[in-house]
């Protein structure tokens, strides 16, 4: 089968591999659609490390081609779906409700495309397939649960974690895809005042249209100024970072009032610093949160309703489609960010 | 009356006052029993700024000598205390839950001693009466409720905030009265595996006594191995900061599970560092949250409800004693940690 | 002054009181906007005992008249509201969160037109002024924010404590206007599949209009079947119970997925009965929590930030329009529930 | 293999059966001690209806003699426990957080001794092994363990669901081994006043020597004027139920402050009612939780690490001792309850 394959850094190249054995608790996955991840261009680029060979991609949508000999409870041609996390539903971290920290190591539920191969290929290999596979309703099209596995699960966990209440004030810092769906997901919340800030005004046109009531480019003006002054220098209750810098993360701080949640999303690859100043010396009642995506199969049901519900409405994400032969193409386009691109549909 | 004055650094001095007015809301306390907080030394060294001939002191305990005029339930002569935090119970923070963050201000509940004058005093003004002023059962002496306004409602607020549960793994980093009394704190709420980290063998002493079952002398052995030693290599499912430097906070997520939450009551001078492997580069699902001492009268109630039951006993903490005359001496003793000193009773 | 005075089951009417004396934490208002709940007509009926004499009215929209002598910042002329439900702040109820339940008696927090002079009157007194008295924002009229002091903060509160989450399942059965209320809550909080049932066909279309994705009619539908026939047997996360009668809770209990939280508004005047099939004998994990009405100006401001925004526009609620002198034909019509009614504004 | 079956009300008796066969995700345990449930009274008498010829029993204390094909990470001959509730870990409940009510069926986690074949038998098969089967620490004998599988995790949810913090009033209705394991864990999480009544003072003295402060006999004092009284008419924060009846559901109810948790752990056979005055008609903030028994391994290695640490000592609890040959015997003496049973071990 065909797979994109980590070769070193700076290439991932798409290669012939032969299709997976499926192991008694495995479910083997045609791969229909799936996409890229800012995550997989850090792969990429060599600054977040997967040993040479692995099949890279986290995102599946596709269909049961075989089940292993454990697996109930699902038919071969189910039309699925399975979260970038795919935890197991039964060590200690997953029964104790850390499913994302599967296995109890730092990140262990993430293992497409990280730990075993990934998606971004014909056929891919679903661990503990039955807390996993995620059947999708008749009624939805590939693309609009494209970003269920990933993008809307972690957006939304950045308001579900942030404590995001109706009648809160919240800002999210950055509005790339991730950015976006915290957005939405702090309004899927209640939130009553809603800052996007970015620095790309096309960006910013999308967050409007997707609730935030006030856009702060930040290349016109400075956030923490304006979200205090828009709140009467009260700050926001919850403040959610998007990005993974020093920079939006202490500009989270500081708009954040006093009490107030700090939830973090961004992928930080340097050392952070936190100003006494900016967090009251440890005397604010502050609470830093940081999240990885949710997964499972329960997760990806539930982010299919809203989807199904009509209640958020992903499909303006997938700005450009490539097929997988293509999926060389697709992340120069993606990892250089050309062309008003947010999210790319691949599909085999 | 007799008060003890910041005058500049290195100056806290007994001086005469007069005895303050009462307004409406306020009542007037005749301090019988105070002590010396770790903070008011900071304020004596200058490094934590204050007004000059400001009156120090927030852990007042004594009698009621005179009422405001719109307080009612209560009378003159009954005995009380109130915490070093006097939230009004009124505001916006107070009413949505942040009673020490009063006012929407970092800090904003701690007035006595900060923005008000304090009660290292022959008396001191209690504003807000009716949301502070908490009578003392009878059978209870001054000594034995003279921790609650500070010390151990902070401490418990380390464990509380820390999401304690039967059966959790807990690190106490640092052991002075703050860190002893996280230890009973977490060790209430059913921690069942509990680090004591300290760097002196008396107070481990103590804190094995108050219930830690494992102490370890960070200038005797490494505590982030001994700890991750001791849960083969899980971690700790909540570490307590009882400090405020960046080596003990760098601790606490070193020993930290991912998921795990870092409880912190340090007050931070400097800037502090997260280095991205010690908290999975933001994708560990940590939290880390802080907390200042929640105070108000139901807290005091609450605390001395728990020195009545017999379920934490303090009255070792108080190691010294002297009269309010004496208190520049004390302040001696004190801010050199001299002669084993935990905590001193400054009596009227 | 005018004031709508409870004189015997059967009779409110408008007589002549004297304006009240402001003591030192109370506020006058001159009320410019009320309206008549539901509860009041549970007064007039005489089924709800209240003192003869008593003003009715717990819903103010007003302007400040005369501030007390311990009140500090509020001025006289300011628009403001109160909550129907006034506590105090400083109790121990209150300071422990319990704010509803202020003095520690059950419903102490409700004192408007329940234990002292209510508020359909030229002028009322507001008790604890500074915890009660929240500033309307220019922008928005009397009737915009006529719904917030009852209706509103009652029908959120039902998703609120009831958790509804992203992705929720949630059935609200009745709709009148606190059952309208919680139909918008929960979907603000996110319900991805809501369901409004009621017996009046007007009623469920204004549901629709406000967020319900599916509507029943019990006249028509069983709702219990029509409930678990959408959600495949699986049953709601979260019922809200928004009348007060044994079949609407019992109903919330049967359309309830175990380990689900049946969310309680309803005021009960009889028995109520939990057939043990209806809930697992017990073993369910289910829960049952019962909501009062939450007041204090922080939960006033918020709910006014949320008309702000426009995520809630309950003008429509206002059906009918009365002055203070058309009090008694206004509750006649209300009480009968003629005309389509669904909150009626008067005005002085 | 001999197993205890049941064959009709009033007749559990010792047959023999085959040894199960093992499908690939289980394993096979040689039982080493179990212990007879109340519940399994309930099926003996009829009251709880199983279908004839099922095994009984849902405590096991075991040894692995075989595993499935696909069960990973447990080797022959290693002791262990499995919970009295086995979830599977991978349906949509129990990744939601609701494992004890697994499959989304009410009660669906308990299987063992229900709807499957039970422990009290020379093997037991325990489903989703990976998700249940708990190593037993080398330094614990069978009995130190006995009580976790179902009467400690059962006793410890009714005070943890039910929210206990530091310096709660809680009160404790009924203390059979499920009564008293509630009083464990309400002391556990820092209760500071803590109730338990029964009409056995025999119990009560285990009550007393297990952390109750008051114990009150219900047959020699009235024991909702005894809390009211002992509370200043305050009422209980937290009133745990533990045996499943009306009359002390009732007692929970009039021994709850406004805003207090009944979390209630018992099984109801009748229909339970709810007197409006005992939960201020539904506008008190008052909750009612119900729990069942938490299962899976990481519980069992929580409560197992709840003992190690000696933080609870059960072995008190284990009265009497029978072998499985005598298990007639040994039901009789339980469910009569004759000479002081507390619970029974039937070793192999």
């Amino acid at each position: 089968m065909k797979a994109a394959v980590f070769v070193e850094p700076g290439r991932i190249v798409l290669t012939d591999k032969p299709i997976p054995q499926v192991g008694p608790r495995d479910a083997l996955i045609r791969v229909t659609t799936t996409t890229i991840c800012g995550t997989d261009v850090h792969i990429l680029k060599g600054e977040y490390p997967v040993v040479r060979g692995l099949t890279i991609g986290h995102e599946p949508v596709g269909v049961v081609e075989e089940l292993g000999a454990a697996v109930t409870g699902y038919s071969v041609g189910q039309r699925v779906i399975a979260g970038a996390i795919t935890p197991c539903g039964q060590c200690h971290s997953c029964l104790g409700g850390n499913q994302s920290q599967c296995g109890g190591k730092p990140m262990g539920g993430w293992r497409l495309g990280n730990t075993i191969d990934g998606c971004q290929a014909e056929y891919v290999l679903i661990p503990d397939a039955m807390a996993n596979l995620a059947p999708i309703p008749d009624n939805l099209t590939d693309e609009q649960v494209l970003m269920c596995p990933d993008i809307m699960s972690t957006g939304f966990v950045g308001a579900e974690r942030g404590g995001v209440r109706i009648g809160d004030s919240v800002a999210v810092f950055a509005q790339g895809p991730i950015g976006l769906c915290a957005t939405i997901g702090a309004r899927l919340r209640g939130a009553s005042q809603l800052f996007a800030v970015d620095g790309l005004n096309e960006r910013l046109t999308v967050s409007r249209h997707l609730g935030a009531d006030t856009t702060i480019n930040f290349r016109e003006q400075n956030p923490v100024d304006a979200i205090l002054s828009a709140t009467n220098g009260r700050g926001v209750d919850v403040a959610i970072e998007a990005l993974g810098t020093q920079s939006t993360l202490e500009s989270c701080l500081r708009v954040l009032r006093p009490g107030g949640v700090l939830s973090s999303l961004g992928v930080y690859s340097g050392k952070l610093t936190l100003p006494p100043d900016a967090f009251a010396a440890g005397l604010g009642d502050h609470s830093i949160i940081t999240s990885l995506c949710p997964g499972g199969k329960e997760r990806m049901r539930r982010l299919m309703n809203v989807v199904e519900s009509g209640r958020a409405d992903l499909r303006p994400f997938v700005t450009h489609r490539f097929k997988l032969d293509q999926i060389e193409e697709a992340y120069d386009l993606f990892a250089n960010q050309r062309d008003g691109v947010i999210k790319i549909a691949i599909t085999t």
